[in-house]
């Protein structure tokens, strides 16, 4: 298909579209003669992947290059690929912890078994997000934390076990939109079994 | 104690004070001579509570109005009470549902033996959010909805579990801060496990 194409059938203006071809975050088409170039089904791909991580996942074009670079090595593995799109997801929470948050944290995944990456952002806002209950005279018992991360296990290996496993671009955008657009749902129906569970002890 | 101490200890200033007291969030202290009133814990828990409801929750001064009256009105059951502040939480998600998704929404409260009052804004909620994944081409699957809400309701189980049974005023914002500030914790804590769950697969 030709850039016109393109353009339509991915949802970005034709300017948009020469700019991630000169920034290398679309790889080139196939040269026609000196200034015309064919694209396919692979460029539609890489763009729809680009307009999620920028437009949903709000990551910067420094960050958006790096995931597509993982997904073009093929000395990176495919688990690898997908992990270097979910780290760049800017974090749920910010603030600032104290060490114990920090140490609460470290136990935490201690007892689910879990690790996290050097470069996940993920430690440090749990652990704002701690600080913040506390901080305003809610803070969060093991318990709750421990209930809270056995519902959040079960929903993530459903979420992993559901990233299309063939080409790298689709799985990478399906990971991190996943990701992304199931946290409202998460949130909603949580507040509705919520509603469910205080309207069966009524009294 | 006197306004100034109130003021101290609720962290509000006195102004506010005297404006909640006029529209009636607060309700008034000892009178001691004409001009000057003492007040007590009751008047730190509201406090405590309004800034809850319209700092973390948002909510505008009517809804606030409405759910200090449900806590005062002692025909209301407790956990009507509590409702009444959890149906006035903003919904997670906003826009537009089809006929097909409100269907969808129907079939899995069925599935799950849930109802929601007609005053519910989390049906359309949820039915908007399912709408958006469909239009961006990312359809949520029966599948997937089954296991969120699984999760879901052994969060919100636990979450009405952990309510203060006392003293209403405290009961109402323990139930909406823990609603609302344990979303972040919720959705790192998923993150976390989604990392974990993706490093084990890697291949």
């Amino acid at each position: 298909m030709w850039m016109s194409e393109l353009a339509a059938r991915s949802g970005l203006p034709v300017p948009t579209i020469k700019y991630y071809l000169r920034e290398g975050l679309l790889h080139p088409g196939e040269a026609v003669g000196a200034t015309r170039a064919r694209y396919d089904d692979s460029h539609v791909r890489r763009l729809r992947l680009v307009r999620a991580l920028t437009e949903i996942a709000s990551l910067r074009l420094d960050d958006v290059r790096q995931v597509v670079a993982a997904i073009e090595d093929d000395d990176v593995s495919w688990h690898e690929a997908v992990g270097s799109a979910h780290t760049r997801i800017t974090p749920v929470a910010t603030g600032t912890a104290d060490d114990a948050q920090d140490v609460r944290v470290d136990a935490l995944l201690a007892r689910h078994g879990w690790e996290l990456d050097e470069t996940s952002s993920h430690r440090a806002a749990l652990a704002a997000a701690l600080g913040s209950l506390d901080q305003l005279g809610h803070p969060v018992s093991e318990d709750t934390l421990d209930v809270y991360a056995g519902a959040a296990g079960q929903v993530a290996a459903h979420d992993v076990g559901a990233i299309a496993q063939g080409d790298r671009s689709e799985a990478v955008e399906t990971a991190v939109v996943g990701t992304l657009l199931l946290e409202p749902v998460l949130l909603t129906l949580r507040r509705i079994a919520q509603e469910n569970v205080s309207r069966r002890s009524r009294r």
